[in-house]
């Protein structure tokens, strides 16, 4: 941030009076810009004894495999913008959505949140932002393939908890790792 | 938004290609800027058969009664975004905590993240975002001064649930209603 966004006036980042961290606060009309973390809702589909997982078509993490989710849009909650998402990426109608599991990523300021959910008649396509979508068993997920650490983690656990037949809600957090390298 | 925050250029409310929803978009470097929801974490702090509330010193709802909460910052999890609230408020230490309720709140494009949790060694104080702080069982709590409809759908279920000693994780959605007058 380098401007001010209400009056065009130029920033300086400093600690506003009665606060306790540097704002970015505009020098003309002293506008506090808070910046907050983002909300990134998905979900994981799942279809008989399969999950639905989707190839990348978009940086970061082109040509890996993952849960459709997208960031949260404003006037929406986060069930309808993980059920979006599933729409956009993968062209599927989800339904019997329960949360699963939140993921804090902090070093990136993300909070993830991933809906279980049932394919509605195990039907999808491949949305825009996907290279192609298809439905896996837990034996045929590209595990060495998947995009990123919150969702391998995510199906790890589905996977496991389906064993049990018991689908606790974890928050976990997600601490600074280096991505693989595919290739 | 009205000026650019990158190069201090005008804005633009327009939907950006390959998009499908308004975004403030700059006439002159054409950067978009995107809004989204942002999250605030609190604490249901319990000490033996109480829990800990807090009496407003601010805007909106000043002199209501409150569960420690606040905006989520930028570098935390939501947990340690919760506990933090909780001392800036309260005074107070937290532990053993657990994701209890989440309430999308669409129609202001928030969602809160409840976090139920031990308060540790019974202590607290007061911070200078409140007027005053109590521990409060259940018939003594202030049901008529709560200050957020979320928080009285928390503290509400925090109390059914523990007649049952089972505390499932709910999502649920507050849709617009408008709040009470205090007398």
């Amino acid at each position: 941030m380098k401007f001010c966004s209400e009056c065009g006036g130029s920033i300086e980042l400093r600690i506003p009076k009665g606060d306790d961290r540097d704002r970015y606060i505009c020098d003309d009309c002293d506008h506090i810009h808070y910046i907050n973390p983002r909300v990134i809702v998905g979900c994981l589909p799942v279809y008989e004894d399969k999950v639905l997982l989707c190839k990348r078509a978009i940086e970061p993490r082109y040509g890996f495999w993952t849960l459709p989710a997208g960031f949260m849009e404003n006037g929406e909650t986060t069930e309808e913008g993980a059920a979006r998402e599933t729409w956009e990426e993968a062209r599927a109608r989800v339904s019997n959505m329960h949360l699963y599991r939140v993921f804090d990523v902090p070093y990136i300021s993300q909070v993830y949140m991933f809906y279980r959910c049932a394919l509605d008649e195990g039907l999808f396509g491949v949305g825009p932002e996907s290279l192609e979508t298809a439905l896996y068993t837990e034996q045929d997920v590209p595990w060495e393939e998947i995009a990123f650490p919150v969702v391998r983690e995510t199906l790890k656990a589905y996977f496991d908890d389906r064993r049990r037949d018991n689908y606790p809600v974890v928050v976990d957090a997600i601490r600074y790792r280096k991505p693989p390298q595919k290739n």
